[in-house]
């Protein structure tokens, strides 16, 4: 199956681009990523237009990026400026530039066809620029693909079974779950009520049962947003008389690097006790193993399927999300192909 | 080259399996064992019906596998009782059960037809459990053709060429070397006289020349018992005067994890000074240090042959109990696959 | 492509040969080497004939190699003298010999038709055996096409980028060059002046700016050199007045082990103070490491390759030598193939 090109990805966490240049590949393409000297941060393809060598082994000299083999200096728009013995350079030197975005702390990329990339339609993870949030973010990379991990997201009843020691709660097996579809979009709701807290919410001084509403939002290419809601059990949220009115949030961008592997950027934010930085740090640290445990068994499931792709595979309640995410994926995947297939004719 | 199907194979050794699942891939097949409450052997396709997650990352629960992911429990029939988010599971859910049958402290699967699975032709390593004897053996992961190590076995002239520090006599390079051929079997007698002790022989007490008769049988699908007759030189077996009156075999299991991969599942024993637990554990490490020099050289012998698959090889009369072994099970395959050609009609 | 055949390969520095085996591949082809007793050394098969394991995990006795796994015994040539468990050698058994040359130090294989092995046609590295000249050398594995690394040699442009701590001067960026090209041989000559001292050369003593000539030589198969004259900057080479009147040499070897594999024999003298031992071991691992820096940059621009082999690249000036030993090579390949061909018909 092809990619979905004309779409953004999330391609890093903005505090993962700097003055050293950032090698990644983006579905099979590689991509090279360097702040320019007033910040702004800049894509460009991957291997000098010279000898193949990956520019990302360079240097930024200035605004430019300079490749580390023969010295071909690349402005950055993807133009070479100058090459090594002479004194011309050649026309039609350079490499792809890929439009990029910085939003929310979060850099976007566009890798399909540049005049159609919008910076509006850039997803806004907003929550990390909110100052009544408490945000922390990491990028792992994942030898699966990237679908894997939103099929995980969306059919969040592995909480219990997989996350005993962190983010699951005993007995969070029989929620009610919503979901939700629209053109560009799926949604799920899953509620669970008189829950035990979980080993991470223990740890933020839940210590009586409590209500959870999990709010997952899956948006092409490959976003899930999972959007929590914490009450003391029984009691509405925003009801002054719970002892727990709490939002998180998990973001989640798992962009394909090839058929098999993915680059996984995900964030989490707390509205409570928002100044604790110790907590800020805990909780970094076990949504980290959380998803630590999740490229495990995802690692494993891919090596399962690469045994025998065509292994039969059933579905229960907790897949209409994953089954209706791919659904979309598909149409969309179809209608550029046939796009692209019309402006070929 | 298909493998042969309808056959029992060497999964493990019974003390491998236990309360946690054990995950191995046998002909190309993920399969996880496991024992139940009343410590009962199953063997269940190691793949979840669901999102095919290997089983083998999950819990037992009593006498069921509970899948890692997110909780499908399995019963010991491989069939699903349990899925999360649901009150009905759906009536096709579940995994392929394998017939598994311990005897003697090996562990044999059936991956063929269980209709046809009789447990009486599982193979008898019956000198693991009598007294008269001690034993040991082991787990070694190799990576090549389970038949290269067939090979090494029916042509014992290897011994004190590959291993002349373990169980290779100098000078045991012209025996008398016999071959038997029976409708499921092959089998080689080699006669050596007047040897001087091997490194093993000598550990265990041998500081004279002696007589030693090697019987090596293969049996289909993948196993290769050598038994060991050990007289002082010139003396017969059984010969009271006879300063030795040895008996050792050697079991060797060879099961297919894939076309270049195999699991080598090993025992060996001895009735003499059977009390000596520190012999025991001494010739323990010798044999598996014998093993590791068969695997080494073996897995090169792999890596040639990947290099150049079609290079010419020549045969001595050594190979001939090889040569019988594969023409045996190539017949024993289309015979196989002729059944299952014609059921298919 | 096929590789050409009826060429000489340099195989290994003659001092990595010895009376251990030493097994590589060439050309998709197993090689092992070794001495003979009165020190020849000998290429053969590096794949026993019997069951194919690798005779470089054997044993040199005398003047033959035994099979490590059943102890086959080959002669020089390749033939088999003893085989276990028979008398009567088979009489075709035995592996292919390769004709093997050493010259000043290094070792020549002929990979492709023995009967037309010319000793004459080794190349002559004699600078290893000139007393006026300080000489080393090495051998490095590359997980490359060797052609990246002759494109690397005849391209020295790259030296102030890619080895600015050992052997690039700042500013060396712009030099004449000219190309010289004869049926079998690429010449480029790149002369350089008043440049400042690199760090090489400043270890070297040279603490003024200096006039550089390189002249870089391609010879199929797979060989460069490098003759380096440096004298300080405006004098002649020879001008008694000058400061410094240097010669250097580098000399490479690139045989191809498989498509995007290859050996790196490599090589480099002076001469002047070339009584000093300490000298000669601070440049070997100067030049080792400069060697390091290359070989990690090709390694990278083979994967960006393997990732899209049909991407385009662009040539400058530099690149003129490393796109004719490309196609003198491919002529050479086309030549030999139509050879081939017609003995074929």
């Amino acid at each position: 199956m092809p990619f979905l090109r004309n779409h953004w990805y999330c391609a890093a966490l903005s505090q993962e681009i700097g003055r050293e240049p950032l090698g990644r590949i983006f579905l099979n393409e590689p991509v090279v990523m360097y702040r320019t000297a007033d910040g702004t941060a800049v894509a460009l393809e991957d291997r000098c237009c010279h000898r193949r060598a990956p520019l990302s082994k360079g240097k930024v000299e200035g605004d430019r990026l300079r490749c580390g083999y023969h010295g071909f200096l690349y402005d950055a728009t993807g133009k070479v400026v100058w090459v090594p013995g002479q004194d011309k350079v050649p026309p039609n030197a350079g490499v792809r530039s890929y439009p990029l975005v910085e939003k929310h702390g979060w850099t976007w990329i566009w890798m399909g066809d540049a005049n159609r990339a919008d910076a509006r339609q850039v997803p806004a993870f907003y929550w990390f620029d909110d100052p009544r949030w408490a945000c922390s973010g990491g990028y792992l990379p994942m030898k699966g693909n990237n679908m894997l991990l939103v099929d995980n997201l969306l059919d969040l009843s592995h909480l219990p079974f997989l996350h005993p020691s962190t983010v699951g709660s005993q007995g969070d097996t029989n929620p009610e779950l919503h979901w939700e579809r629209g053109p560009d979009f799926v949604r799920g709701t899953r509620l669970a009520t008189n829950l035990p807290p979980s080993p991470r919410f223990a740890k933020e001084g839940i210590d009586f049962n409590t209500d959870r509403i999990q709010v997952m939002t899956y948006t092409p290419p490959a976003n899930v947003t999972v959007e929590i809601t914490l009450t003391e059990a029984g009691k509405k949220p925003g009801d002054p008389t719970s002892r727990a009115n709490r939002h998180i949030v998990i973001l989640n961008s798992m962009t394909p690097e090839t058929e098999t592997t993915c680059h996984y950027i995900w964030g989490n934010g707390r509205d409570f006790q928002i100044g604790d930085k110790d907590l800020t740090l805990a909780t970094h640290r076990m949504i980290e193993s959380t998803f630590y445990e999740d490229i495990a068994i995802i690692e494993a499931e891919q090596l399962i399927i690469d045994l025998d792709p065509a292994a039969p595979q059933i579905d229960v309640m907790g897949d209409a999300g994953g089954l209706q995410a791919r659904r979309l994926l598909e149409r969309l995947i179809a209608e550029e192909q046939g796009v692209i297939e019309a402006a070929a004719e």
